[in-house]
């Protein structure tokens, strides 16, 4: 079994297994429950970190500079080390907006595009439910429901930033950054494309004169062309001529 | 009748009645009408409407791939068919600023930054009337009359967000997240449009450089075809010479 | 006297009169003058008025094509004659930036910049200046000094919008709507030139290749004159070599 | 001793008191020290202010052109001669930036990158420590702790500005707005090398186009020279095939 086997064949069973985790989260921070479903949910979400923690233990195991790997994934095993961390648990679920990413294909700007407004909402999907999981039962929070949760993230990513929705403890300080760099990057995103657009759109009629200028060489080397055979036929048959 | 003869003739007659249904909705936003004013505007909005379905049909009808236009416009047939969502009908509105975008014509770039700046207008005065309307009753909004919903606007659609004024209805919410994505677009559009210009007017002499190749072998041409007028009429009477 | 020597010769005593004019509405909005100090002021205003209001009519008569010019400087005709909107005439003052921007000089990138950030402090000056004398008198309004205007001021054309001082007169509001599209503006210029160096700095690559197509096709030519004359040294003294 | 070498020896000496000075402000403005250990960080603070004092004073002597090397570094003065600006006086660790920025390396995007991150981050700690310096004991303000102050920055800096914590003092404000316009600065160079990315991509693919044309005058000279041995062989031995 070699390390790209072994991660092509866990690609969509990890990515189940991280939209189950969506839902169950999902579930869990909208609903709050208790009892069966919330020892039954625990439960899944162990298996699901359990898969996780197998699959970074694994890859380890066939990366072939083992260290290497192991200090450029040092964020893997973040995630899959401290259970405890809820929300960055979640950012896992963003290898799923590349894997999409991958099947819808295109050209460069469609996918970056695509890539940015898939991963933007997903952003602020996830930003939304773990406020409020943070902030709902601290002390003079002011996001209590999903919707206001909602409102505050999309007015955050956007860099809008109205202020009647705060966080206010410290973990949800630490998603609203999270938020706030995801909205200077969609920003970047939208603007370079345009731009990337544009510019190129532009440089269309240089590259209209630059194939002029092609066009102009390939005549010549054509020319060139009929002159050797030229010199190459007086050469080989001078004498009748004279 | 094809579909191109169809959309060229509906043009102008449904950007009218565009046009006038955005005068009524302002003026029922505005005056609150009752009595027979309402029930007059009612009557031509239904009628403005009728107009809209029936190119809708029209259009499915004429399509040469019908499944395939119908799955490119599905948002023309959710806006025809869901009447009670106001703000999504004056969406149709923007068709009207693609209109005048044709007729202004022009450079690229020209183009874009026209568009850009008529349909921000455009959506912050759409978005004003219809965030009044949705939070004028509602109890505990803040954003009571058409002045201040046009503050709100502009403040929100520049990324500025002071939250002194603040959407609290659903509606109100929906209305204002398309005003941020608008004004992420305004900010990439104003700012690609300058980029590719300054990057145009940079790259101007990188095209005198290549100007200068062009003409290096523009002359090359000519050198060559004065060499084969050369080899050819020392090839036609060589004999002289000798 | 033609137009371009009217206005050449009167580009420093205007930019003059525009300085003078500033210094006195700054002067008149922080201190509030009253009796002779405050008619003083006035009749000084009231000169300046005079001197663009000549200027206008001038340049009016001396345009070669009178309708033309008159359509293109609509703005003008509105700021010499609606004296009584003090905040849109302090809008005149913007030519003395562009002067100043002329004896700069220096490469593209560099003058779009020195604008951008000249411009902008004027306008948040002028723009704190305006708001001030707006919103002092007005019941229910935050901006009361002048440092609270100016912090405001420099809060909305970054974007940023706190909402700490927010205007609550339709006068104020119009100002900030100006710094908002100011803001937007900057943020562009900024983003823009970045872009294009970052753009011409990786496109200097491209350019060396380029350099050595030059370098092939001069070697070329050389080659071909070369062959040229040693074809003309053969056609003129052909018999000796028989 | 020349100024270049004198700047190169000097450069890690005065990094590490930067650094050093980093960690006294921060440990005095957290923990406010009385007595004994007040005392200790006075006189550190001031024997760092000397180092970078003398080295002024050496480059200033050292330096070639004495007006010129003076009148460009007006700004270092300002930073040496007021030590009372406790603020300003910290702008002196970006030094330190540049310097990690240097043993990065790399290609011009990455370079741009680290550099505007590794600010970034440097300018929100800062500027969050000044903050809390300036407010805390201010009347009426609202910045108490060093996390509400760092909250604080970071929304300041990403342009979204909610306004639940803003300052009110003036030296707080100054802070601000050096912070807005660095937000401003990372909008535009996240956006800006994003942008160059993705044209530099695009661009790729007329390069390709441009390999040909070279490849095509590769060929063209390859062809003349044959054609010139051709004919230089005909020339010296044309005898025998006649």
């Amino acid at each position: 079994m070699t390390y790209e086997r072994w991660e092509r064949s866990t690609e969509w069973p990890l990515a189940g297994a991280a939209l189950m985790f969506l839902a169950i989260y999902t579930w869990t921070v909208l609903t709050e429950p208790v009892g069966v479903g919330a020892q039954v949910a625990e439960h899944v979400v162990l298996a699901i970190w359990t898969l996780f923690a197998i699959d970074y233990v694994a890859r380890l195991t066939l990366a072939q500079q083992r260290t290497r790997w192991f200090l450029f994934h040092l964020h893997e095993l973040a995630i899959v080390a401290l259970p405890v961390l809820r929300p960055l648990r979640l950012l896992r679920l963003l290898t799923l907006v590349s894997l999409l990413q991958r099947s819808v294909g295109g050209a460069l700007r469609g996918r970056v595009v695509t890539y940015a407004v898939i991963g933007t909402l997903f952003l602020v999907f996830v930003a939304a439910l773990a406020m409020l999981d943070a902030e709902r039962h601290a002390p003079g929070a002011n996001i209590q429901t999903f919707p206001d949760a909602l409102w505050w993230a999309v007015a955050t990513v956007t860099t809008v930033g109205y202020g009647d929705y705060t966080p206010t403890t410290a973990t949800g300080r630490f998603i609203a950054v999270a938020l706030m760099v995801a909205g200077i990057a969609l920003l970047g995103v939208v603007t370079a494309t345009l731009a990337s657009w544009l510019v190129h759109k532009v440089a269309e009629q240089d590259d209209a004169n630059q194939a002029v200028t092609q066009r102009q060489v390939a005549e010549l080397t054509e020319q060139i062309s009929a002159l050797r055979a030229e010199l190459a036929s007086r050469a080989t048959a001078p004498a009748p001529s004279q």
